[in-house]
């Protein structure tokens, strides 16, 4: 792995100087473009060993190209903010929007290589956590970013000798400390544990570029050089892809007969107004008591809603606020994104609204937009939708992982009783706003959102993070059946979780 | 202050329900203007006494509008990230954006109140921290938000029944704990304390509503009502409002001479070439230190540059960021806001850059457009940026107060100097970018510009946030003066400050 790093690598100064004013004019060159042109970030890993040069690179590039579109996200420990929410917030939040390049002093490789060091994961926990960060990095390309992985290499003498001249220097000998001489101690395992995740994230979109630290110049000219070379290919690369699809398609199986989950479902299914006053109380009231129950202070609720228009989806989310302290959720409204969100990976905006622990977050339509609407009405391409089922499950396993139960609801009403609501909508004033030429226009798609629907369920409704789909004719019925449902899985989870599979 | 708020207000339930229908039809057709005008903000404050409703109050705001547009922001112990930064940041980062309701269960009043109430805050302290609330409400009215404050009121019979009602229910026991009671052995003191706040911060722009606590029909049915009423008056107002300058002018002082602060420069010095590299590797040395000094843990820097273009802003925040580890600063450049940013007050997108303790953010230009290229490009109205100066040290203040050591850099380059610097950026490739049309243009404008900059620096020149004046028609000794105040005005903080006048 760091053979090609060990072999004295050194530029002179002359030839240092005489290279250098041209790819600095090229690297700003390319820098200025990319943020122009607008249609990536650039993720730049900057990893490595102690006294490898990681700090001083930084500083080169802050130099040699223009601070404004760089940031740089240094990690060390995570905030409570950060502690209070699953493992891999802190990056989400901390991604560069398109145009601009984001440098990561420490990445989310920093914790598991540590961990491993320190002996506190086993090879198993090591290998998962590996399996999340090549799923995760594979997303960030898919949604159009350049992700380039800096690992900066030294010898065991060469450590040693860098560590000595930084302490022998007044200005930087603040910076060895006994925990770096400690850590020369366990060079051999370093090197074993970070050869072995660089290899399993090396990939032919995302590679490993291993560089000696040794001699500063060299280190320099190879990051900038790499750096401006990517940049270059990749706005080339989007230059020429007009509409080429680059991800693979699902193969979209023709419906053999009409049944589905969908039409499965006995919708005149109801309850009478008496019996629901009752229930909607007992469950409201159960709610109430888990949300305050002590052992919920570990763990958060992400609520997600989706349902066609008028399914009652509002009416729902009112039962279940009603229960809860308004110091407690947060209901997220999702339309169309922002400017800033739309400068980033289309899961950000979902990830944003995380809740911490101890808290509800509820979605009045979710991150299934891209499978449903966006699929349906061609927003997105065949390959952005077909993918998004994966980042999905991936997304919801992250939350699942950190303690934050998922609970997905599915509303289904029959064209008729949609009709019948729309038209009602029509006549009672303050539900006018409701009801848009947009619901009237999104009913003739009523087969095509259907089969998405199902689409979805089939491959979205897992062990950790189920579906429920909710007959909803009858808006008794629904929101009972929401709430016992709700209240059953954090009941469930509360007292150990769903059985591993 | 609370007479009529005692009076045993009821609402009968037969009235409620005529009243209700109308009033929610209304309500929601109002928010939806609103959200479709997106001119202002909402900010909606719950406060009042234990017990007397403010939850509840909050779900029926919910059940009677539209969930989609309201997010109610609870505040309980900060976290660390807020904790680390000046105390107004977290209210700063949950303003509702335009077009939308804030509620918040919790404001800027509750920590004075909570404080005094504990005698850990005195009357003095108090009473600045009133002036201090009066002086961001303002900002907010003039900045367009509608605030409305409500305040539950209950009498001491009243509360205590209130207590005893919530806990014979077994779904609202839980609410009421020991802590409950033993505030309410501090009635007499909280409506002193409530009373002489409320009287302190009721302005004409945003007065308190006091609404007795007691009867759910009559709170709700005045709560909604006056916010329906306030929601329609604002958006009359605006509509009607095309150019009206409703904040008072700055009288516009006539320049007797030409003689001015910046005139007064000398611009002509400068440092050597050999003296110009010892002297900044000197004060980088320093400022390294310093931001490893075990004090600076405590204590944050926000530094800001402004200067006419190719004044040298950039080139000396790098002789500044070279010193620093990559992990320790962000450098923001301000350029036009986003989406989100124009849909919130002016400094919102400046405050979500203040560092947390120990870090450094560089603003490569700042919050003194507004009084600078806004002013004389007339991008804003006279009444914006005549307000701006008394915000800006507001702003500054409450940064100052908090432990920011706030420096700010002003480098002045001459005319002949400036040009020379566009003719050169022409010639070399890769600062070609550097030089725009624009800048070109901005120089037509320089008497104007040179006179806003007197005034800003006049204005917002504070003992606790001084601007320094950088004669940078020599990027040396510019660079080293930069470095050599940063560098003292830290050390002067660490060991304790500027002198209080």
């Amino acid at each position: 792995m760091f053979e090609s790093a060990e072999l004295g690598h050194k530029v002179s100064k002359g030839k240092y100087k005489k290279l250098v004013p041209a790819l600095r004019a090229d690297l700003l060159d390319a820098q200025i473009e990319l943020f122009k042109h607008g249609k990536f970030p650039v993720v730049l890993l900057i990893s490595g060993q102690d006294g490898a040069g990681k700090g001083e690179t930084i500083n080169v590039l802050y130099e040699w190209m223009d601070a404004r579109f760089i940031s740089t996200i240094a990690f060390s420990q995570p905030s409570d903010e950060e502690r209070s929410r699953p493992a891999m917030w802190r990056f989400w939040r901390s991604l560069p929007p398109k145009g601009r390049i984001g440098i990561f002093a420490g990445s989310w490789y920093s914790d598991p290589i540590g961990q491993r060091l320190a002996g506190s994961m086993s090879k198993i926990e090591l290998d998962a956590q590996i399996d999340r960060i090549n799923r995760f990095e594979t997303m960030l390309i898919n949604e159009g970013a350049l992700v380039l992985k800096f690992w900066f290499h030294l010898t065991y003498e060469g450590q040693k000798q860098r560590l000595k001249e930084l302490e022998s220097n007044p200005r930087t000998a603040w910076r060895v400390t006994k925990w770096n001489w400690d850590r020369l101690k366990t060079y051999d395992k370093l090197q074993k544990v970070s050869g072995h995740m660089l290899r399993m994230t090396s990939k032919a979109a995302a590679p490993w570029i291993i560089v000696e630290g040794t001699d500063d110049r060299y280190r320099y000219l190879t990051v900038g050089q790499t750096l401006l070379d990517a940049i270059r290919a990749k706005l080339a690369a989007v230059k020429n892809t007009v509409a080429v699809e680059s991800a693979p398609m699902l193969p979209q199986p023709s419906t053999i007969n009409l049944r589905s989950v969908l039409s499965a479902l006995d919708l005149t299914q109801s309850l009478a107004e008496r019996s629901y006053e009752k229930q909607l109380a007992q469950w409201q009231a159960r709610l109430a008591e888990l949300a305050r129950d002590p052992r919920f202070k570990g763990r958060s609720v992400v609520c997600a809603f989706e349902g066609a228009d008028a399914a009652g989806k509002g009416g729902a989310i009112r039962r279940i606020s009603a229960a809860l302290d308004a110091r407690q959720y947060q209901i997220i409204p999702v339309a169309a994104p922002t400017e800033e969100e739309s400068m980033q990976p289309y899961l950000w905006r979902f990830w944003r609204h995380i809740p911490s622990l101890g808290r509800f977050t509820i979605f009045d339509r979710t991150w299934y937009g891209r499978v449903l609407v966006e699929r349906v009405e061609g927003f997105c391409t065949q390959a952005d939708w077909s993918r998004a089922y994966g980042e999905i499950n991936d997304f919801e396993h992250e939350l699942s992982e950190a303690g934050v139960i998922v609970v997905k609801f599915w509303l289904q009403v029959s064209q008729a009783e949609q009709l019948r609501r729309f038209k009602e909508r029509e006549k009672i004033a303050f539900k006018r706003f409701k009801i848009t030429a947009e619901d009237w226009r999104n009913r003739k798609k009523w087969d095509a959102y259907q089969q998405a629907v199902c689409d979805m369920i089939d491959r979205t409704s897992t062990g950790e993070a189920p579906w429920t789909l909710i007959e909803a004719n009858d808006k008794n019925f629904a929101r009972v059946k929401i709430l016992r449902t709700l209240c059953k899985r954090i009941e469930l989870e509360l007292d150990g979780g769903l059985k591993e599979i």
